[in-house]
């Protein structure tokens, strides 16, 4: 067999057109007026799968349908089953583009479009190693493919199906490519995501907004309630008061913390973008460990009382923070959730009350282990394909479906993307370079050869 | 000479129908479309003080005409100045109102109208008590009035003009009936006024509002700053923590203290109409003093971040509070401001910064010395006239014009006034009864025989 990049090379314009066809569907998830690109946009990809010698399905839906895949291989191999998504984010503010987002453009060796990286990219450079490995007659294990449609809004129809699915969806490994890389030519493994808690506190006071001369002094104000119980789940050093918030969570190994922060992270590039310094969470550790492998407590919104221009002197009565919490793994979402009213509870002064809304888990927080079949798989590939040791991080974010995925399919979860900040997903003119589908074809190649 | 009540009795039906004239004038200062109609009652009112011997002037201003006059009288005794306002609040919503708010219409004993008590009502029996005093032949001192037509709306002629009308308004006495007492038949005397201080902080983070999963626990959330700052303004106990806020600050004396808290202040009432208890401030003072002779800050609004329907996962990169802060006499409120300023600046955390605006002094502190002859005038003819002791109170809101008033004039203030919460002024239906009328125009009548 040629190099990857030999495969890749050869066929590098048929694989351009081919990627122009998957980008020209508007598939876009979240607005009811693109559901038919969407269906024919599975239609499409379904009928690709099939192409690369796949058993290929149309899995309908109550919202968006999903691909279904399954092509049988060397069965004393761990079974793979890939995860993506065909839906792509709204392209608001058109204006902006250079070209129109659905008529893919190749400049300066990038493709611009909407879902040139996130995700029909890393899904297509996955599509195009499996065709080159059996084209070159390369063992496969069992490969199993789950593409969905509503990824970039709360995969409804995936979640919600998980059980009636769980035989097919059975597999060993879990690849997933949606994720991002330190830099050009520097492969990295996403080692873990946060989970989310979210919880909106209200607290209530007088039953009218009062007179803050009058008033002033005599009746509590529940914005001076809020705040206090707000800046008290913080201590002084960045962690988090609340009592019983750090119970279970699995501190990271020294080896863990070792990688996080030997990765390069851009760090004074992203403190120069922001105006800020990274003042935020436990200072006292490093911002990798402080995003990926600690949990935190944001306050992402909040209001009460008069908002207006200029002043106007009341006690409210009433305000509200909403509150959200990035979990991690060993913590219990529902406990998280619990101590924080529990804690919210005990602090509401007298003379207010509180009431909780819209709480709830959304999304479970995962880690993978250093010393697992599957890392090592991903970390030869690496290392076999581009002859440097990969990098490793841990993603402050939530993605729901792939801890529940794993959980239905008994897969190990592999998170090897090369997306690059530069790309621009979710904001006008994304882009993907042929570098990284070439490199992202390179390591889905070199991964499927050696699981 | 009658008593007085013989000479209100006497002259009632004449007083209603003078009233209701009075009533009848829409002189609403806060909305152009009643302007003719405040320089109707403007004229109305020096047409009457002519009636009554004065020599009056109605000045003309930007804004609204001041109504002025002159008595002289005997020059021993110490000259009162009378101060009141012909001006109305709005009458929205009007759907509310049992008869039109400028048809005064006398039912069970109340004369319904906006204006009746707040402050024609309180007004009308100041010169009714001038007029029976002159039928009967009483010796009056030097009696001055200024009577202005933007009292609802920050008294913008008479603070900006204070100064050119210096001369025309020196007294030794400002005499002010737009207080309330604390119950009928129980005349009391307002002792003090509290000031009040304006701020918004402004309190900004990253440059753009950030994902809270890849930010989280790296980025400083300038809402928990916020509230951090707003929460480490107060003391556990409910005092201001804020170094220097207290700095001058008159202690109340054991006198004062006493009469405070021995008013009833209707505080069950209050209490069960509110629907909290009265756990604001520093709890362990009583609740009359807190609101009356100890200054406060409040938080007026606050907000920043997602503030919609659910939720949304963000560190914003802004949130302001509205604050302002009730002074009391000894406080100096350019230092006030100045040592929020400070608190506010020197508590902003790192990754953080402050901006101010909104700032302002918005009218100042004063308070009566228990032992002064004005002070003894007023004690005099309400135990003369009413058999009993007065009452005191120290009114937590603010009036700016009356300590500057008694600046420029060189007068010292007295309030008593005879409103109660049951009138509800700058509400629908509001009224004044014939009973409050008649102890007013009694309480005038002997204070101004006295003095």
């Amino acid at each position: 067999m040629d190099s990857f990049s030999g495969y890749f090379n050869t066929h590098k314009e048929r694989f351009i057109e081919e990627w122009k066809e998957f980008l020209s569907f508007a598939s876009i998830s979240a607005d009811p007026a693109y559901h038919h690109h969407c269906l024919a946009c599975a239609d499409w990809v379904s009928a690709h799968l099939k192409g690369l010698g796949f058993h290929s399905e149309v899995w309908p839906s109550d919202t968006k349908p999903l691909v279904y895949g399954v092509m049988p291989g060397d069965p004393a191999r761990p079974t793979v089953l890939f995860y993506g998504h065909y839906d792509v984010q709204p392209v608001d503010p058109l204006e902006l583009w250079e070209s129109p987002p659905f008529e893919p453009e190749l400049r300066d060796g990038r493709m611009y479009a909407r879902g040139a990286q996130d995700n029909k990219g890393q899904v297509f450079f996955v599509l195009k190693a499996i065709e080159c490995l059996k084209a070159c007659g390369v063992s496969l294990p069992t490969i199993k493919v789950i593409i969905e449609g509503e990824e970039e809004c709360e995969s409804e129809a995936l979640a919600s199906n998980l059980h009636l699915w769980r035989e097919a969806l059975q597999a060993d490994v879990l690849m997933v490519c949606d994720t991002g890389m330190i830099d050009h030519g520097m492969p990295t493994i996403t080692m873990g995501l946060r989970g989310v808690v979210a919880l909106e506190v209200r607290v209530f006071g007088p039953s009218i907004d009062l007179h803050s001369g009058i008033f002033g002094g005599v009746v509590l104000n529940p914005l001076h309630a809020l705040s206090t119980i707000v800046a008290g789940m913080f201590n002084d050093d960045g962690s988090i008061a609340i009592p019983g918030f750090y119970d279970g969570v699995v501190e990271p190994t020294p080896l863990d913390i070792e990688r996080a922060t030997s990765a390069p992270l851009m760090v004074d590039e992203m403190r120069a973008s922001l105006g800020v310094p990274f003042a935020g969470g436990e200072r006292a550790l490093h911002p990798s460990v402080r995003r990926g492998l600690r949990p935190t407590i944001e306050v992402n919104g909040i209001g009460g009382g008069y908002q207006g221009v200029g002043g106007k002197t009341v006690i409210p009565s009433y305000g509200a923070a909403k509150l959200s919490s990035r979990t991690v793994v060993g913590q219990n979402p529902a406990h998280v959730l619990e101590c924080m009213k529990r804690y919210v509870r005990n602090t509401c002064p007298v003379g207010a009350h509180v009431e909780f809304i819209d709480e709830g888990v959304g999304g479970k927080a995962f880690k993978l282990s250093a010393d697992t079949p599957v890392v090592h798989a991903a970390e030869r590939a690496i290392r076999e394909e581009f002859h440097r040791d990969p990098l490793y991080i841990w993603e402050g974010a939530t993605v729901p479906i792939i801890p529940e995925l794993a959980a239905t399919s008994g897969a190990e979860p592999i998170l090897v993307g090369f997306g690059l900040a530069t790309d621009h997903i979710h904001s006008p003119n994304e882009s993907f370079s042929l570098r990284q589908l070439e490199d992202g074809f390179r390591y889905a190649a070199a991964f499927l050869a050696t699981i």
